[in-house]
């Protein structure tokens, strides 16, 4: 059996701002624009997770999606939805809550479990717009 | 010349949360469950508008797309986006920000910019995630 | 308050065939072509379901989409997905499994319940390919 | 039964440009900005095709979509894919190619031929870029 | 002239079931949950099939994609569309249908005759539903 | 802090054909299909532009998105948008205007702008039409 890829896409929606409080208003417009608006804006956010993998001979399976989608709901999931990035989310703390910020804490929270269960997280794809995303395969650079 | 009705798809991003002052927070959080969460949330909102009316024989158009586009920006992207539909909103202060509640007022302010550029706005559809939406024709019950 | 149209999205993947007991293979071939397939074949179907109303004041709900997305789970995704419509539902049992028989048979099953929780069934739209869908007003013929 | 409605869905891609040879380069790009593009621009254009009916005990078809895509293929797809709407396209000689002239011109030619397959067209949507599209009821105004 | 990497989609309509016939019903249900009912249940499928060369100083091209999609619907689709991938298709005969096994399958099968165009298979995405797919590099490991 | 890859999408429409002055109208057909069509077609193109980074400390950002954005629009997305990629752009005059050399092109022209701006254009995918596209990493093959 050889290396398939396995994707899973959960959803979150959540409120954010782009901000340091060390900076004025107006250095904080300039540099985040509209994303610094004081009293927060927000998404519709997709997380796309990739694990690879030999197929067991047993299953077919690479990783039961129904594991790697419960480890994304109760790691990503249950804590950012309908939830304030900067003022929830204890993994989130004290960083500036930018879409690369946030998939690299991700990452750290989800890699481990999907070990347990058998898998190897390869890639995460976070869409924030349609006008854009952000990919992260652990700090590696495939190209 | 027959009647065709055109629609303009236009986007923002905006922070809200559904939830009542005078209620508890145990209560808020029955009725608008996650929704109620007292740090926002947030979502990519998708507005579409449509007008109809007889192509002109001098253009072909209903009306001109960039007109229509440029009273939606003002009248709906500049004050939404990127911004908290509670607080940041003059036209929705006072009211509970719920998808059916911004669209009757977001019809309230453009219908009267349209009929000006002369078109006849109809129909205004408001996606709030991939799997909600609102439609509102100004309080008219065609189905 | 005027009249909100909302709908809530929903999905189920199933199987199906087109074909006629008292038909022979060939002539079940030649008016239902691929989908007569002995062995079936199948879909992921996606179902838009819209209710119209006036906000309640207390809530700015038309009606809450929770409950709305509890009736469809219950009485649609539950009993169709990851199903045969041909031999799994009793309620499609000696009918043609096509769109628009099933999208008949939703709405007699989810109208009461819309109508309990407080709304207003007047849409069901049944898309089973990107290139193919079925609408459904209760019989009615809006336009 | 009872009337249900069904959508096709057919793509062309083709170009066109809104300019009238009675006014000057300056007064086209005043009114259709750079559509006027002497040179030519196109688009990805998808129609969707409804027609209503009541659905056959014989087969549970409204209107058999081979037979509905057979149509839309032969009288639009094939005139209009890889064409040039102002040059190539007989039935659209003569007049400005803006998407609402092109949609009353589609309906008159798949009308007939749909009334003789047994269906009855009640809608055309034709969508120019994710950002604008126009839908036609034949001139009637459902709302 | 450098490397560029053009990709074609294709869809498919299928039934499938995961079932193994040496596990109990119970068993089945436990790893494969709805999966594995015993009626069946189906997908739209998605294929994107990816080649990667050097353009054609003659054409532009790095493959005719005229001659890629041939490749695909004669060697995938035909076989696959409107059918039951556990019963119907020679080549899945006797494995589990999971999407990583079918991927694997589909890659022997366009590999050599892609090659023979002039092209080069390098990557095929399929897609079972809008919250999983599958990817294969033939075994290769990019990340 | 580890590299993360970000992508901006935008999107131009424009008209072109697949025609070798040097062939028979014959030949061309041949080759190139309805794409040859004398008198142009067109489409919506979408491009996605990768760049790839460590996010800085000062701003959680690999690339400020509105850097990227501006960078893309003034050289991509001005000379194409609304224009035929065989007669009006400079930077494409004498080639074949296939998907295969336009990227090329885009990935020469944004390049250094991207690298002053502070970002490593690591790739760029070109969508033609939902069917299909072509990706460029600089010549460079990950996979």
């Amino acid at each position: 059996m050889k290396t398939v890829y396995i994707t899973r896409r959960e959803t979150f929606n959540a409120a954010h701002k782009l901000y340091r409080e060390d900076w004025t208003v107006e250095k904080n417009e300039e540099v985040f624009g509209r994303c610094s608006n004081h009293n927060w804006h927000g998404h519709n956010f997709t997380i796309f997770v990739t694990v690879k993998g030999k197929p067991s001979p047993d299953t077919g399976f690479v990783m039961n999606l129904k594991d790697l989608s419960d480890i994304i709901k109760a790691e990503v999931i249950e804590p950012l939805d309908h939830k304030n990035l900067n003022l929830d989310v204890p993994f989130l703390k004290g960083m500036l809550a930018s879409t690369e910020n946030v998939v690299i804490q991700v990452w750290d929270r989800i890699k481990a479990p999907i070990a347990i269960a058998g898998g190897e997280l390869v890639k995460i794809k976070l869409v924030e717009t349609e006008n854009n995303y952000v990919e992260y395969f652990g700090g590696n650079e495939p190209f």
